[in-house]
């Protein structure tokens, strides 16, 4: 794993190495890599925890970061985004960590070889790292993944994390549902687990994974009021008491509070919300160590990695 | 003291504390927290002087800064400033800094209790850290506070510095006046110190403080233009000559040159303009200090620190 | 050399000092300041590689950066380039790197005595940094200068490249010719070349020096379309084929695809292009070291060094 790009990629075997160090980092182990490693965070999207934790995980693994602001940019001038990680590369970045709107944006980036490439998020794609620190979590709580029911509520189509997510989940041995506003559905996802009615997915899961209603992305509450949203759709107070004992809810943050979930629920006992904000650091760190490792060794510098001969 | 939000807030005691730990640091004392401590910075209004003071502030101590644009968080989104820095305590600050334009901002944020709070300026409330540095410099020239008499000159009403200052000044001994505009005036405030004509406060007072006029924030000319304002309030050369042997000149900035002050006074021997920006990095390395060494001990890990029980 | 402002200040013995310095910083060579230095980076125009190249100096060197982001800075309350830098000078920036959109920005900082000036861009004026790494991409393949025929070719009379490396390399020996529109020619840069035909230009010289088509700056391209552009003045597939043995392309970059060269030779063997973003790390840690030497000792600390007087 030289690039991170989508949790498909991953093999069942690294998902699990990168939980194991995660857990390594979150119990107090420490790691640095054996020489400077810069790394610049590519945020297309705006972001506070995604960006903030990366930004967090590269100082406790001592790393040199080069500050990168999109809109100060030469993006701003039209610079494409392979020639802006070919600059990075050339002015010696080892790795980018990047967030874009566009779907699998790193397939322009193929040609970029001494840079290891961690996605952050790409358009209604893969989301690795929000994948990663759910499973974490859902570790954390149950041990394993086996048996377990999850169920992913909300705005399926355009949620990086429900397909991130459900493909991993289902590789692991747990059983995912899908629920919702039916026109949100995605045959493609399907595939992974079957749809199911709120209330008997909500009562039924021992993990509730709600999904953001992304307002800035389009018009998703369809003709339903945020109040009407919320009663169809949301976890109120009434469902969290139907809830199985044991189980939990999930939220990848920022919450609409009181959109897919009550205001009240957000910081109660079954909520993991922060939890996973938490979480996020340390399987940043480990996802890092990992592409860091991958790396060394290979020699970064242009001068000497090229013999730059002048046709004759 | 591990938030500070208001200069009222703060004992005789602290304050003085605060003033030789600053004094310590700029005659080159050293002090290292014990730990890594990662603070962030949230600064929701335009900052030049008080976001880098607190940015050097915060190397010189070796913490480890969390990068936060307001431009490019998910603020954009609708985040809630209190999920805000919830989240920036999930992924692990232990202190933040908040600049924001709403006056007691920190109220909602009651229920953050792993975070440090540090207010550098809210709306038209309080800016502690000003206070202080204002406070460093007053306390450099003249050795202690007993019996000075202080103008405070401008935009009163407006004015986070009007309020923290004439609060700490009168508690600490010295005289308040305020002097400017009436129709600036504030009754609150005038508990604290009398009113006076610019041209007695100035030729009496050993401390002439003059306050921005805030042109971002609203309409401050009046009626007058900025001309009529110099020549009927500010601190022009001959309102300069009238001054008291041995009194000075302190100005918050940024500074409207030809406005609040003459241009040729910005920089001339009574004046401690640049003085107090210095002086701000050693009030808020004692600060950030104090804070930090309130927190030690307390263990900021969200894990670890909470059972997590599941109802069942 | 405490300050770094234009090429033409440059007496060639520091240019070669540069050079010097440059190429052992690539060769793995280090040097650190005797004591904390700390940096302003004051990027007023958008910029991706000169930015972040000096961020990567910066720390390599092991500096202490100040973040200063200009929109978020008082700079917005219209506070003066000579006030902003004027307050870093006394928050402890020793050194401060600015790029401005006006001509000779640094004329009006003549006042500042404590701080070392960069100049990483100045209007259509001056950018020394980018003819240092030009030169050092030059001397790394020709090994001396004298003797050299190099074409700089495109948009002459807004380009701060062609100014600096017009003046620098005729004074180290070279031949430098201009070519591109006629209608972008200067009469004062002549002095320091002749006008060449644009086929001519590019099969006789050593160094093929291609600028930027400044499309944020005016409309450039005249009554042309991109492609007519590129067919009269661009570094078309054909006219590479008919250039010198062992001669060398050059682009400051952001590259325009397509128009002032072909997409498929921006990597191209004979390309420097991100050889020379490489180039620019290293010039830019050799020219911080240099000022910094002739700072050290300086004290810069505001308190000691004035004894603030006050006038009885």
């Amino acid at each position: 794993m030289k690039h991170l790009l989508t949790t498909t990629d991953l093999k069942i075997e690294e998902v699990k190495e990168i939980l194991v160090d995660a857990q390594y980092f979150l119990d107090g182990g420490t790691w640095t890599p054996k020489e400077n490693i810069f790394v610049a965070n590519l945020f297309f999207e705006n972001s506070t925890r995604t960006k903030c934790s990366f930004e967090v995980a590269e100082r406790r693994l001592g790393l040199d970061i080069i500050p990168f602001e999109v809109s100060t940019s030469s993006v701003s001038k039209g610079e494409s985004l392979y020639d802006t990680v070919k600059t990075l590369e050339a002015i010696g970045a080892n790795a980018v960590v990047i967030r874009h709107s566009k779907d699998r944006y790193f397939d322009e980036l193929k040609g970029i070889s001494n840079v290891s490439i961690i996605n952050a998020g790409d358009g209604c794609g893969h989301h690795p790292t929000q994948s990663l620190l759910d499973l974490l979590t859902i570790k954390q709580e149950f041990g394993s993944f086996e048996g377990l029911k999850v169920a992913i509520i909300g705005d399926i189509r355009h949620s990086r994390v429900a397909r991130s997510n459900a493909d991993v989940l289902v590789r692991l041995g747990a059983k995912v549902v899908f629920s919702g506003p039916e026109e949100w559905f995605d045959n493609e996802l399907l595939e992974n687990g079957d749809y199911e009615n709120i209330d008997t997915a909500i009562q039924t899961s021992d993990v509730v994974m709600l999904l953001r209603i992304q307002h800035e992305r389009h018009e998703v509450k369809g003709k339903r009021t945020v109040e009407e949203y919320h009663k169809a759709y949301g976890l109120t107070e009434e469902r969290e008491r139907q809830m199985k004992p044991g189980s939990i809810i999930m939220h990848p943050a920022p919450v609409n509070r009181n959109v897919e979930i009550a205001d009240s629920l957000v910081e109660c006992e079954r909520s993991r919300i922060f939890k996973q904000m938490q979480n996020g650091v340390y399987v940043r760190m480990a996802v890092l160590k990992k592409a860091i490792e991958q790396s060394e060794g290979s020699d970064n510098n242009v001068n000497t990695n090229k013999k730059w001969p002048v046709a004759n």
